[in-house]
């Protein structure tokens, strides 16, 4: 029996999944997933290296010593078109292999391919089918927004009393959160291959903001400050946050604060994703989470967020919300 | 095969939660739940009635007849052991009813029975056993606080943004949160006996504070203003919440804010739940949720609140916290 178009979109969103792998270490390179399928079991899997070498086409392909016959091959991004020093393109090896089929789950936006992957196995008598999967594109988000946009994806992470502060008065913020939420932070931190802060939290706090969890030091982003001064060792500084290119190759950046920070990305409504850890205390008027946004309505607040995953941490909760677009 | 001590809780849960249907409206009586059990089986059912009388026991033994043989009676609080114009003692009436057990959640703190009742019971040679249950005490808070501290059981409930802000900074406030979020409010506010708004919420607002629920409009509490000044027409004024009896016979008050109120009951320590409702909104610098409460430190907010039952209600979310004592 063949697969049905479910049966299509769970495996692509097995490819999606299996992607993550790959985050952020692919960097430059978007992290890709792929499975082979035959008669419904799973026959070779691939996820972007380290570096972005090789792609997951051909990782998977390998598997099978470059024979793919009879299979379908899922894939979380158009195949790409174009050699490279580093490797051939995967269209390339895909016409190879001769699957029975290919199914991609996202189209590349990048000029060099750009249609002409799925064009290539088309051309080459290798059924094709591009079905958009909202898995993929999630997985993929960041890439996505550095090629079509020229900025990363953004995810804003604020760590909060009940009450809304992430600080009392007197600037005191270690710690609101327990170690459960930290450590959840940090692990998001590993996911991103940029994080920022604002110049004040730099100066107020000099955050280490690197990954702080066993075995993970290793993938500590790269550090932003956002100034329009210069940056002390070992960071960047983003002048122009809303700058085509302003943060370079970075496809996942995590902002992490103080409230100007976090008030100019919602301002130039450049934050994608908003992680939301908060601790069961109230402690009154503190600093707040978030600067002057020059709201007049309440009105024109309403309809950006959507729930997404939330759960306990400890003492605390962690709530995610996405930008609706 | 007689009930285990496991069976005796839950047929104590099942009398505190049936318990719930006489909230507020037994006032000034608790609300009393009690089940009859025979062989495993609810045979007789009662909870206070409106006003306060009958009482729980009264109202299912007279399903019985008035002849509980042979089955064990389940009541969340002591019965009374005064005789009352109103009507007669109910450890008198189950004596007359010959139960072959009593099993009480809860001992009454009013002075008038304190004991007595369990006293009378045993004295008359029916088994009589005193099980404390977390689930009665919780069911009564308000009525055992008001007896053994002179105060209502305290709610506060606040109606945020994700950054914390109960309006924005020029005021307005309508609305933070969904129709679900506040339906869901005056459902809670049906449940209590009174309701409470800082003076300058009175003076900004001027809200209602009734519940506009079809069907429950007659449900409306008590209103206080709290203030040192007096209290419009149809309003009564609290100035000192820490005053034994300062709001009289109230068992169950709902605090509605604004931050000035929050703040007083919070520095007073009184709140006893916290109700947040919480809309995926995010507005910068506004109006705080809670005053100044004299914070030094982070560690002094710390291990006051434990998560209770959480939901979503349209697209806010409610979240409920307890305070840990």
């Amino acid at each position: 029996m063949p697969p049905s178009p479910e049966d299509d979109a769970r495996w692509l969103a097995t490819a999606a999944a299996l992607s993550a792998r790959g985050r952020p270490l692919s960097a430059p390179n978007p992290a890709v997933g792929c499975v082979i399928v035959r008669a419904g079991r799973v026959i070779a899997r691939g996820w972007t290296q380290a570096g972005g070498r090789p792609h997951a086409e051909a990782m998977a392909l390998a598997s099978l010593g470059g024979d793919a016959r009879g299979a379908t091959v899922y894939v979380s991004l158009e195949p790409c078109a174009h050699a490279s020093a580093r490797g051939p393109a995967c269209a390339d090896l895909l016409v190879a292999a001769r699957p029975a089929r290919v199914v991609v789950g996202q189209t590349d936006p990048d000029p060099r391919t750009a249609g002409a992957g799925i064009a290539r196995l088309r051309a080459a008598g290798i059924a094709t089918d591009l079905m958009p999967s909202a898995s993929c594109a999630t997985a993929l988000a960041g890439f996505l927004l550095r090629t079509t946009a020229g900025r990363p994806h953004v995810t804003l992470k604020l760590a909060l009393t009940l009450d809304g502060a992430i600080a009392l008065a007197n600037g005191q913020s270690q710690w609101i959160t327990g170690p459960e939420a930290r450590a959840h932070c940090h692990a998001e931190r590993a996911r991103a291959d940029a994080i920022l802060v604002g110049g004040g939290t730099l100066r107020a706090d000099v955050p280490r903001l690197d990954v702080r969890l066993p075995g993970l030091e290793a993938r500590s982003p790269q550090r932003w400050v956002l100034t329009r001064g210069s940056a002390p060792q070992g960071w960047r500084a983003a002048a122009d946050i809303t700058a085509p290119g302003a943060f370079g190759d970075a496809q996942w950046l995590f902002v992490e604060g103080g409230a100007g920070a976090a008030a100019a990305f919602l301002k130039a409504d450049m934050v994608d994703r908003l992680l939301l850890y908060r601790a069961p205390i109230l402690v009154g008027p503190g600093l707040a989470a978030v600067g002057d946004l020059g709201l007049e309505t309440l009105s024109a607040a309403h309809g950006r967020w959507d729930m997404g995953p939330a759960c306990r941490l400890g003492s605390d909760t962690l709530t995610v919300y996405h930008r609706r677009r």
